[in-house]
């Protein structure tokens, strides 16, 4: 597995340049392009504030096929207008015209400080350089990962293999997202981009249903602080290239497996290099009334500084979690629940247990740490994965300024 | 005014003892009492998670009439099963014993650490000590408000009076909340209690009435972490010795009036004093579709750490407040919306405008800052108070262990 990376699904090249849009200097415009036009399936950001090439990115995988994506990171293009809007398309229409293909069958994205307009003589230079740049290797890979990394500490990527018929799929992907800022990187976003690979032949019809459970059970269960971004985005694009058809209800379950692993390791990622963090906190509602209220239990918890903060410093104080769930509009009854941390039952029925403070803390200095209620009242459950909240979260988004 | 205090309003006595409840040993239960039978209207926590006080609470004070209100600090009495109901109705019995009334006329609050049960005895002889103690002088306010308090910093007080017919009304209250927690008290709640007193003559129904609008646009509007008590609870006795009664919709105007900035001044209090705050934040959002929208958006952006964070660093980082504003359900349209910083406006109409970072990062340092959100969209406004986010918030609910 080590040795696989973004362009091992077949028919992907990718190219990446230093186009000068960060203030860093580090690469920061890139290119991902299918040699044939590919099936393509996409979520966004459903903030109402979303960027220009949200908009535009929303009209472009419409129908189903895309042949690249541009990106650029160090400007979000977002809140910047109608000439954001051009500018985005400008961008599709330079990449389009150095692969040979039209503007529409190009998905652009961005990332990077909102409220400026995009420097577009850098991005078309950048563009050029990047399309003149693609290649297949592991460098050319890791060179497009680095590229849409703005406050992340390191790179995430994720790869999976899967059997379908007698051909082997390839599902890659790679993301950025929550990661820390530099003194002089402009201001910070969380921003989730995630870009997926497979050569996997799959209709976009079919591309589109399997990608969207996927998706909802990994990027849209990772919280770092529960701020969406204007310009958040997740793109899959299948080149066909393999002989796999996903054509059976059991291939489109292998594959949906496979695609959600390798977008839940993406997320789990961006969890463990959220700004500041010292560990993943995973926290797991079982036995909940319905799926909608496991889901709205664990990001109540999730998102509770309280929470957040006793797992900084490795306190089992559960009734800040217990607390955190009883504040929505989900169902549930004290009387019936039960929360373990990592192994020790702290909470059960409505009660407190008797339980050794000092072990169940140090149980809790770990890089990753589970939190287990049981709701007693159901059979749904849902994971969402989150971090602590620390001192330098605060260093991060506060001492740096726009 | 400066000489007003919570027992200015006729007809109320307040008593306060050190009990030994609170590691600290300061004063932890007080009484508060009404000569006569008091009109009473209450509030509780919506958390299904709710303390056995809150339970016992909101059944005595159905019926619309009390003679008094008998409160611990440091233990909550939450999380404690049945034996902590009987510990809650035990209080009230103890307290009724002194005061001459039945259990049923006593309200039972308790704020603390949660999932501990109450040490009856001490309880007992605290009770009994702080009927013993009763009087009306401001001492007793003082010593009733401060016994109320656990990780706050300072007394919280709010008094206002009014005109009715001929005669002078007064309305008073204390509350605690959201305070800096002591190395060792035991782990911080954000527990908001407030207690308020009031000689007006109002029948329990149009007190029940007039009390939830004033403690929705205070008690309600102030957020700190947004992480809703087992134990939150408002409770306002009218002892109808002066001779203004409430009988005439002008006269219901002008208490409510008078009776909202009490509250609010309280509320203010809260969140000028939030765990590790250097300043309050007040977003106000005007011009919005609905009320409802309109309190949505402006939770959203105080409740987002971005947002905070950059409170704490006077960093005029306007885009995470807009982006705040989209993340709801509530209408929103970039292109219609205005954001005023201080006297800086820094966004028009979905576009940036420019400004003298420096200069708008100088009107942020101040202990109170304004973000007003214009929607453009409609005629509803709400304003929420809340404070920044601090290394020292982090270190407050970190580092010191339950």
């Amino acid at each position: 597995m080590s040795d696989l990376h973004l362009l091992s699904p077949r028919g992907f090249r990718a190219g990446a340049v230093k186009a000068g849009i960060k203030a860093s200097g580090n690469l920061d415009v890139a290119m991902l392009v299918c040699d044939t036009p590919a099936a393509a399936a996409g979520m966004f950001t459903t903030n109402k504030v979303f960027a220009a090439p949200v908009k535009i990115g929303r009209t472009h995988i419409a129908k189903g096929a895309l042949r690249g994506i541009v990106v650029n990171a160090g400007n979000a293009n977002a809140c910047t207008g109608k000439q954001g809007e051009k500018d985005a398309i400008g961008m599709c229409r330079i990449a389009a015209s150095q692969v040979g293909c039209t503007a529409r069958e190009i998905l652009p994205s961005s990332t990077g400080v909102i409220g400026h307009l995009l420097p577009m003589e850098k991005i078309e230079a950048g563009i050029k350089g990047a399309c003149a740049d693609l290649g297949e290797s592991v460098e050319h890979a890791t060179r497009f990962g680095d590229a849409i990394m703005t406050t992340d500490t390191r790179r995430k990527l994720a790869v999976e293999t899967l059997k379908i018929g007698k051909d082997t799929v390839t599902i890659a992907g790679v993301c950025k997202g929550a990661g820390m800022i530099g003194p002089k990187l402009g201001p910070p976003h969380a921003t989730m981009l995630a870009y997926l690979t497979t050569d996997a032949q799959v209709s976009p019809p079919a591309l589109r249903k399997l990608f969207a459970p996927a998706v909802t059970r990994s990027f849209n269960s990772v919280i770092v602080d529960d701020h969406q971004s204007t310009n958040d985005t997740a793109v899959i694009l299948a080149s066909g290239a393999s002989n796999g058809k996903i054509n059976t209800m059991a291939n489109a379950k292998k594959f949906l497996d496979a695609l959600t692993h390798v977008c839940q390791f993406l997320a789990y990622q961006i969890a463990a290099d959220g700004e500041g963090a010292t560990k993943v906190v995973r926290i797991e509602v079982v036995n909940a009334k319905s799926e909608k209220d496991a889901n709205t239990i664990a990001r109540a918890i999730a998102n509770s500084p309280l929470v957040k903060c006793a797992m900084n410093g490795n306190d089992p104080n559960w009734g800040r979690i217990v607390s955190a769930a009883g504040m929505t509009n989900a169902a549930f009854i004290p009387e019936k629940s039960t929360l373990t941390l990592q192994k020790t039952v702290v909470y059960r029925k409505g009660k407190p247990l008797p339980f050794d403070a000092g072990l169940v803390s140090n149980s809790l200095a770990v890089p990753e740490v589970v939190a287990r209620l049981d709701c007693g009242i159901g059979k749904a459950s849902a994971t969402v994965w989150t971090c602590d909240l620390s001192k330098e979260y605060v260093s991060i988004n506060a001492d740096y300024h726009t």
